[in-house]
């Protein structure tokens, strides 16, 4: 058979765009759809995926959060409620061919759930008894977005986790929108070794409707920002307008506080940039199902035993769901370069010299470091391996980040931090027309306004009006 | 406080419609949302889903079928080329208006993905080694439907699992179709304690593009069968006009042979059907993520004693998810309701002289029989009670069917076992024209060819025409 063709033709540091395409597509993780801007999610990816519920559900659930699903389809009417969301969106929106149909007003595919859950919210809301209310719900929203298709970045469709929670108070509903961004970044930071940044987002960047957006923001190879998370104080304005309404403890009726939080399958492509190398995928050990790969090297010499002993080690190695690839067809190399593709942690190389040695060969994913193994401290070693890829892999990333942070009051420094790439830390006064004309010079956004800074007086980099506060900017997916 | 209004309030016997739409409302498990023919998942019924799924995915992970996403729409052209397949899904689909937008051509929101998943197929078979391929979407479905909503047994949007499977033959392709059928079948009775009739579905009522369909099919107390689940042999259509070819061990260019078979969140309408009562919903304890409540009986005196006595308690049936209801603001009676109408299979009570006495009330849900329990033998005995509960919803249903089924060769006898909500069993000569007269006459619907049936010549029930095989019919959901 010919073997087809393999790997990445191109450096990460050469064209990161066509690399990461190439990842994408030759480690089987997601495809283009034929309806232009769709994607089909594949297995190795889906299985990430699961990977993030699996994770996330124990988080909810330990919460206090339930799940639930809502409708797809959302009336037009549910969206001119609350203004600033209506007009958010507006421009994204799907609407259904309703001409022969027996809808009475236009309905368009969900592009986020706020409106058709806070409309069941109404009835279900009653007292005090009721509330906290926290609800999750995982889906798929779709966005009609016109920029150009970037695979698990910016599809029309995609999937996600959506959570909806009210409160009695504004006091309950702050602590929880810091709660689940807080869950967000550790998950970040322990399941997908991502370092981020955590804050508040400045009035032109918070999302549609709210009365203020947290969010985490990561730093791409590229030297662009990507948005990994976000949780919203959505304040009272959505239950004022459809009509949420409890009894409080004094028997008065009262607003309650609501709040969103979400996070979407573009943590996926974030995985792929952040860790990825000319090789293909590296996956952090926590993320991959299967943690480590067999690969025997038969002769037809002592064929049978090299065998036997593959497959004893792929059983003693269950737990990490190891892969045996005894595929006659293809080439040690081959096979090797197909399991780097695919970014499996931990290689195990097995010939007929290993066995009589009781050893195999191991080799890390993550830097190609080899070392020999005896077969008895082999479940051991791999524990210990697959600890240290994953503390390595946050750490090398987390270093990026350092590294690549620039902290400057001066304009001429932030604009040529922004152009090298940089995430730039610096005075800004917060004003919504003073980042129009940052973004329009630069290209840069205002990215997130740290939590906690330290008592600070200083100038807008930009307009030089007094401010109290640094911001983050850069680029962004 | 006013306790809310409480209980259903009327008989399973007397109105069953009436009955079923009360326990789905008054238990929590759906509401119905403002755009027509849709239905809210609440968590009490999410809840029942996520088991399902987590049931399944072993059973797929076994089966070594991976899950994965595909895109929600669907090009009208892809609808098009399997001629059976677009006559049978045209009536109910929702098209995207397109108008201002970039598409191409119309795009319909899917109510299956045969057709966008085969597309993708085409692209990523090309050898013998790519098969057997396995996938499964769990996801949304949309089909535009003009009969009138019923939660969960009949809505515009339903959610379910689609599995897609290709094969180098007919025989691998038939062999697995049956099996993932077998599959269901014993799903449908360990989880959901639901006895199914299973066997090939006549031409008439096959799937649109299918070569054949299998089914199962359960009995509902009003004497209507609810189609469970079905696994379709696609044959080779599909792969001609979507290009699936690939080079077989002879390097000779082949036609492979597809399956797909799928359930929905119908199967949780079943469920609330079958078990339920006059009280509400009956949950078979496999299904039941809360497995058993605590109710405190308390009064001032001792009320610390037996607080903390009944803490221990839920601590000691954390692996049964025990709730400790105690909240103060509700009876013991109306708590009694509340979770009979939810479902709990096992009730525990505890009051003061239990406590003196070390002992417990224990309450089943299904047949209300309660007896004491010692403190000591507590865990041991929920644990017996739960199997047992189990098993005698399932026989209680099984005894239901078998006691509602009826074969006869005769026609006077058939249409009046079918008014009678019987299900019947007859010789039937699987023609067309045939089924359409009974459908016409009787208002049933041919259910199943049931499988492995003994060698059998007689005369159609309907029209006399020599036949081999008996045929279940009912009417139908």
């Amino acid at each position: 058979m010919q073997e087809k063709e393999q790997g990445i033709t191109v450096g990460k540091d050469k064209d990161f765009s066509d690399w990461y395409n190439q990842v994408v597509l030759k480690a089987e993780l997601a495809d283009y759809s034929p309806v232009r801007g769709f994607m089909v999610i594949r297995p190795n990816a889906f299985k990430l995926w699961e990977n993030i519920q699996g994770y996330f559900n124990k988080v909810t659930e330990k919460r206090k959060v339930s799940n639930a699903y809502f409708p797809l389809l959302i009336p037009e009417s549910f969206f001119k409620r609350e203004a600033e969301h209506a007009e958010g969106f507006a421009p994204e929106l799907a609407w259904i061919d309703t001409g022969d149909k027996d809808t009475d007003e236009r309905v368009a595919i969900r592009p986020t759930s706020e409106t058709i859950i806070y409309d069941s919210y109404s009835k279900w809301i009653r007292s005090w008894r009721d509330l906290p209310l926290r609800i999750n719900q995982w889906c798929n929203v779709l966005r009609w977005e016109v920029k150009q298709t970037k695979l698990f970045l910016r599809t029309r469709e995609f999937l996600w986790q959506e959570g909806h929670c009210v409160y009695e108070d504004k006091e309950q509903c702050d602590k929880e929108v810091r709660l689940f961004l807080d869950e967000y970044q550790k998950m970040c930071k322990e399941l997908l070794a991502i370092p981020t940044l955590a804050g508040k987002k400045t009035d032109a960047e918070k999302f549609a409707g709210a009365f203020y957006t947290l969010t985490l923001e990561a730093l791409m190879p590229d030297g662009k920002a990507l948005q990994m998370g976000t949780s919203h104080n959505l304040g009272q304005d959505f239950a004022k307008v459809f009509g949420i309404n409890f009894l409080d403890k004094n028997e008065k009726e009262a607003l309650p506080w609501q709040s969103s939080w979400g996070f979407s399958t573009r943590l996926i492509g974030a995985l792929i940039m952040v860790h990825g190398d000319d090789k293909g995928l590296v996956l952090p050990p926590k993320m991959a199902f299967n943690k480590a790969v067999i690969v025997p090297i038969l002769f037809k010499k002592d064929k049978d035993d090299v065998l036997k002993k593959a497959k004893e080690l792929q059983k003693e190695l269950s737990s990490f769901n190891a892969i045996l690839d005894d595929r006659d067809s293809y080439s040690p190399g081959w096979k090797f370069n197909e399991w780097e593709l695919k970014g499996i942690p931990i290689r195990l190389e097995i010939g007929p010299r290993d066995l009589k040695a009781k050893q195999v060969i191991l080799v890390r994913r993550d830097n190609g470091e080899k070392e020999t193994v005896k077969f008895s401290a082999l479940k051991k070693k791999v524990t210990e391996v697959l600890d240290d890829i994953q503390n390595s892999l946050y750490a090398k990333a987390e270093k990026f980040l350092k590294s690549n942070t620039v902290t400057t009051k001066d304009w001429s420094e932030f604009k040529k931090g922004v152009k090298k790439g940089k995430m730039v830390l610096t005075p800004f006064c917060e004003k919504e027309g003073c980042e129009e004309n940052i973004k329009e010079e630069t290209t840069a956004t205002s990215r997130c306004i740290p939590f906690d800074q330290k008592p600070f007086k200083g100038k807008c980099v930009k307009c030089g009006s007094p401010t109290e506060n640094l911001v983050y900017f850069a680029k962004a997916y």
